[in-house]
């Protein structure tokens, strides 16, 4: 797999860079960012924090906004920010252009249906490809985190509970936790994965957690003003099924924060501090 | 003179918010960003950074991209963005929607040419007109910096050469520093206040820098790598100009780094901490 470089940013001493390759599983042209902290300059092997980003994304979002290079240059992370769906000319988008479903909404599922079937098939880009990609590429050991906010912080949740094993910790900020009962859950797999809903649960951290073969140490931030907390984000439902199985997490509710990096940004740190603690313990 | 809230969002405990305003200076409405550290919330008077942007920008980006706010709530700063230029239905735009020259371009200058003296006096606004508003309507101090990157660095630098009373400190990020003789600089004074050159020293930093009244604690960084360095910023004029007239000047030229935020993040921290320096000992 050939990589092409096109825009690289010193920052905090390290790099910030973004790529287009050719990928397999999503059948078209993808573009990732990744955040090289100075350690690799001297070819130092760095843990990998994967960071899923929410719906309308792309890898941009989080490199420009949510501060973490700070942090990450001192600890020594490198982040992998990879786009939120296939893209390109021959890529299927949603025919009203919904922000919700299609471009910029692969909800990190593979999907069976027609037309999606063709490209979307994020889940096996973010567990298989794009790690391979990683390490294959740059200074980076086998050692992983995953993260993410909103749809990406859904798809950073389930892909660890499904994944345990290549993983030594999970985060996520405002995620959709039980999408098979959520509004845009239940638009985005009605349409990737058709309506029968036994096919839905391998996908919803919430119906996911009882089954988990191992535990992945996982922190979970919501803000209170959240003005999707009540209608999509249900991080209760995914609590209960936790506390009823008896799977740790760390939950914090803060109030008066929002949906937005306004609120990533504001605790970003602690999610650097709690990926590093168990890089180090892995 | 009223304010119209438009956006919070809580942030590092404290908050980000974005208003509008009829402005006089303008002659049209305008929007601004403020961040208000947490020590505002019990009525604390805090002094006041203001930023000015470059180039295209409006009031959000310094706001997204910096990642200033962590430590302005730590340090208690409250920060300002305005926008940078008039805007709306009314306003005169470059007939080709040059990124350059018209709305996202003001320069800082009162323009005296047609059509843009009718809105085009961004000087006034950022020195007279915001600093009166946000003194009348949040809890700060009169203790006023003023940083600011590219066209906005050579705004803040200008301004405060002009009115080393009213700031503590100023910052830049590649500033134009001498845009009396560089393309943006000509394009730029040319249509606004016309080709007789003399009218242009009083907006030019290196020309201006000799007859400052007072010193004002003056810190510029620049990226090394910055495409725009050698052709449009100047630093070594206006270091040439400061040298000859003594006027102390802390510049670090930064190998590597290029234009962007990613550069400005690297360094706002130090930059913050400067003005805190000087807004403790003003």
């Amino acid at each position: 797999m050939t990589l092409e470089n096109i825009s690289s940013n010193k920052c905090f001493n390290g790099w910030h860079k973004q790529f287009k390759h050719s990928s397999k599983a999503l059948n078209c042209e993808m573009r990732f960012a990744i955040f090289l902290p100075p350690q690799t300059a001297s070819g130092e092997k760095v843990p990998v924090l994967y960071w899923l980003s929410g719906l309308t994304c792309t890898d941009e979002n989080f490199m420009q906004k949510a501060g973490a290079q700070r942090l990450a240059a001192e600890l020594g992370i490198a982040i992998v920010a990879p786009d939120t769906s296939p893209r390109g000319d021959g890529v299927a988008d949603d025919a009203e252009g919904a922000y919700d479903f299609g471009l910029g909404a692969g909800f990190y599922v593979n999907a069976t249906q027609a037309p999606w079937q063709r490209h979307y098939h994020m889940y096996d880009y973010i567990v298989d490809e794009l790690p391979a990609l990683i390490e294959a590429h740059f200074p980076v050991s086998s050692q992983r985190a995953i993260a993410g906010h909103s749809m990406g912080g859904h798809g950073a949740l389930m892909i660890a509970l499904r994944n345990p094993e290549r993983y030594s910790s999970v985060s996520a900020f405002s995620p959709i936790c039980h999408p098979s009962a959520c509004p845009w859950g239940i638009k985005a797999f009605s349409g990737y994965l058709g309506t029968a809903t036994t096919d839905w649960a391998q996908y919803d951290s919430t119906l996911l957690i009882s089954h988990a073969s191992k535990t992945v140490p996982m922190r979970i931030d919501q803000g209170g003003d959240d003005a999707f907390l009540a209608t999509q984000l249900n991080p209760e439902a995914l609590l209960d099924a936790a506390a009823a199985c008896g799977y740790p997490v760390q939950y914090q509710l803060h109030q008066g924060y929002d949906h937005s990096y306004y609120f990533i940004a504001s605790f970003i740190d602690a999610h650097l501090r709690f990926h590093a603690e168990h890089f180090q313990s892995y």
